[in-house]
């Protein structure tokens, strides 16, 4: 299966596929629950990615001060397990939009109708001393969908 | 500090002290969102153990058919964050107890009153194939702390 | 950049695009030394995939008893740090094949001639109890590249 | 089990104990081999930490310029695998002490005998920006056991 190591955009967001390796699972067989969150973050990073933000130049202070994200609140839902070998989809679009956060809505899908995880996180934008910030306007035109409610935070 | 490796029961439930070393960190410099759940985990885990229930004995068989818990739903508050070397300390206690899931309220504090993480976590009884079960009587007999709703699932 | 979710095969052996995110960095900026290893199991798991051997139809016997890889020992050297949003490339070849045990090379490099890692990997073949197994003809014969001394374990 | 969470000074060493979580194992029923690496990183950072060394002091320049320790180079026999609830015990001395790296021995027992791996940890200090350093006297003089072999890096 040939694809971008960094995803995809859609027309809603982003997807991304990530393979279940032996690392991901746990003695019951299946994928360990902590483990979802990680393959969260990697489609958010990578939806970021491919709108041009990179985490090192966030860091460096490539778009003002430096800064970084931070997960506030996340929900989630664990509906069904993956296993080894799965290859999964990691699907992540912006719910809602306000200065001083983000909320990302995201799935997570074996198949094309199999969904595993369900979530809807809360991001935040911080100082390296872990101060919220106000999102700098490229990320916020990025993260700004058509479909996004934008309201204030 | 001494203490005991699988924590302590307390009056509303248990805690456990866990350090932060390297591995829960990441290049932002604090812990890792993810790595919170697996010191929630934990808590989870020693809790269980000092009521007498082991993960190995509930997928042996020991309390009736093959058995393991399964996180279905998590609510996560991330409010401050843990740095390397800090010792938390993970608070876990019965909110409501079902036949055939139980939501457990846990909390990841710095010393005494600073409370870094808050989440609501549903945990579930499933067969070796993923099956959800009831959850039997020595389980549920753990669980029940005397100030939790006890209600049907 | 386009590539297989499995790596492809080369001339030697096998090779894998592997991204670093968030959760492969710790707090001293980057790569956490242990993950390096997750990535080099990764590049081992993909290069057997590619050959028809899965670790799900391992452990279910679909190559005789249920078995699954186990490492046995590892040398390796930690040469140049990887940071956040590198893509590096996992080279995996076999050194030498006995009949209970492979020993495989492997390294990360990031671009065309930045090592970062290598490795000499021995992996043996275990039951589910952890006994050790003969491997069977069909891994054996996949592991077996013309180039590789094959002799008795 | 009462125990110090930094675990304890010994005539030739360090000792830590550390309980198998579930985060800690794989599918295969076992602990996943890398885990080790970070059990075996808890004892380093624990013998360092009873000495008087945290790495966050490390890093601020508390002894010196900035500098974090990292690994260079690992040998690592995996003997037997840990299980899901076991407690293990992590051993750490130092074999070879030099300028600029130290040759820590360690092994991670279950129980007083049963020896479940053995490892030979090289590690250097370097700077934030990953130049190697020579160590502290401070540091230096933590590291020297009496039976340590002190030599010229």
């Amino acid at each position: 299966m040939d694809h971008s190591i960094a995803g995809r955009l859609t027309q809603t967001g982003h997807e991304l596929l990530v393979r279940v390796y032996f690392e991901d699972t746990d003695f019951s067989g299946v994928v360990y629950h902590a483990r979802y969150l990680q393959f969260l973050e990697r489609g958010r990073s990578d939806f970021l990615r491919l709108k041009g933000i990179g985490h090192r130049e966030l860091l460096d202070g490539a778009f003002g001060a430096p800064m970084a994200f931070a997960v506030r609140r996340m929900e989630i839902e664990f509906l069904r397990p993956a296993r080894i070998d799965d290859i999964l989809r990691v699907e992540t679009r912006t719910a809602l939009l306000g200065g001083a956060r983000v909320v990302l809505d995201q799935r997570i899908l074996r198949g094309e109708a199999d969904v595993l995880v369900e979530a809807r996180v809360k991001v935040a934008v911080i100082s390296p001393a872990g101060k919220p910030m106000r999102m700098p306007p490229a990320v916020l035109a990025t993260l700004a969908p058509e479909e996004a409610s934008v309201a204030g935070a």
